[in-house]
């Protein structure tokens, strides 16, 4: 772990990674909720972890524990004595909360929220966001210090989340806001291209001519209809070639006899 | 545990939030994740949860501490003995997983997926989405059993959501696209909703079962290889009930003898 570069820590190779906002726990209580923080922006290619007084002391053996394997956000995690300190290098903050208060900050959902972070980051800014103690959040304080609110659209009737969940929203939300307009689904299945029209019609023939063997066409006269309905349902997936060769394996076994050796 | 009025369990009185998706945890080991998955499910407004073989039993004393104060999620949930029992009377399942797959089904991220979801809600369709198991997810056979695949934009350097951080994730976001409240652009609701699962699953039967009379599956160790492949074929064009009854009778003429007076 190389502690002497701390803005590549974790990021991988995109730089823009390694541009994210700080995520800054004030007084946690418990090293656990700490490394679950810490998974949960490793996830989300966040490094910047700070702890403003962290009630059970750091290190943590709980915390990395906790944290699964990110321990390079556990090793990098830096420890402040105030809010004022570990924000004290960033030029935007935003204070989360659970409940709305009676003040005349902005308040933005996290949509919106990782959509001004990026605006910041974009303008050169380095941003960072607040989470509270797992008892009672913020301090009203500590909110007057931060530029701006989010808050969660969580269900009123029950509004429950602890701050690793939080921190966990806001880091998926952030890298979802960098993907979203492009949305490259990273893991995109190879798309197997539709088989050829021609691959197609021979499936067609081929069953239409078994099914017309066994009588499946009644009355005649509706042939055509069902022949429209069974070519439409088969056309509706936009099978491969490889499947349409195993369709065709599928009529020519269906239409043999059931033999001896073969399952029950 | 109220195995005998499905559609009421656990849902509030708010219609919107209980036409949300089931969240489906297949084999589930610790009951504190269960509780935490609950936990999750209602700050986003979503109640309906289901159990296939929890390893550890239900009810669950720790299921229910972890959850906080989601005794109606807890309450609510139902067991199942498999994950075809579990989304039979559903229309669309999404399957979590949080590798790429060898698979030909298709691959969305949270965002465009809650759209889907909440298109299929909005036609009257019931919609679920598969969690894996702590150690390793979803078989490749349950994951055949989905329509179509949901993954994270996680760092690929550092993927590791348990499957409470997932559920909450989906939960989220699930909750985010109403907030947005725009609709996907490309396309409309289907014509033909889908077929149910159960009806599905029965077509399956019926043709692997005349497939596996007539030695289609050969060599018999690539028997599972193949009737994933077939079922993923079968499931991607969404076929619809008419359609799915359509190829029943295909299936039952094909295996028939051909008679005189039949065509030729």
């Amino acid at each position: 772990m190389d502690r002497t570069s701390p803005s590549d820590a974790g990021a991988g190779d995109d730089t823009l990674l390694a541009l994210g906002p700080a995520i800054v726990l004030v007084e946690p209580q418990l090293g656990e909720n700490i490394g679950m923080v810490a998974r949960a922006m490793a996830n989300f290619g966040l490094s910047d972890l700070r702890l403003v007084k962290p009630r059970d002391g750091w290190p943590s053996e709980k915390a990395r524990a906790a944290a699964s394997r990110a321990d390079h956000v556990i090793d990098g995690a830096r420890l402040f004595e105030s809010v004022e300190e570990a924000v004290s290098d960033l030029t935007y903050v935003l204070a989360t909360t659970a409940r709305s208060r009676d003040s005349f900050k902005r308040v933005r959902g996290p949509e919106e929220a990782t959509d001004e972070l990026r605006l910041r980051m974009g303008a050169g800014q380095k941003s960072g966001i607040l989470f509270g103690r797992e008892r009672f959040g913020l301090s009203n304080a500590e909110v007057g210090l931060a530029d701006e609110i989010v808050t969660f659209p969580v269900d009123p009737s029950f509004a429950s989340l602890n701050i690793a969940q939080a921190v966990l929203l806001m880091s998926y939300q952030w890298m979802a806001s960098s993907a979203r307009g492009r949305l490259p689904p990273r893991f995109s299945a190879p798309e197997a291209p539709p088989a050829s029209k021609d691959d197609l019609y021979r499936l067609f023939e081929h069953l239409e001519e078994e099914l017309g063997r066994r009588g499946f066409f009644r009355p005649p006269e509706r042939r055509e209809v069902i022949v429209e309905d069974l070519r439409a349902l088969l056309t509706k997936a936009g099978f491969s070639e490889p499947e349409v060769r195993m369709l065709r394996g599928v009529i020519r076994s269906l239409t043999r006899k059931p033999a001896d050796g073969d399952e029950k």
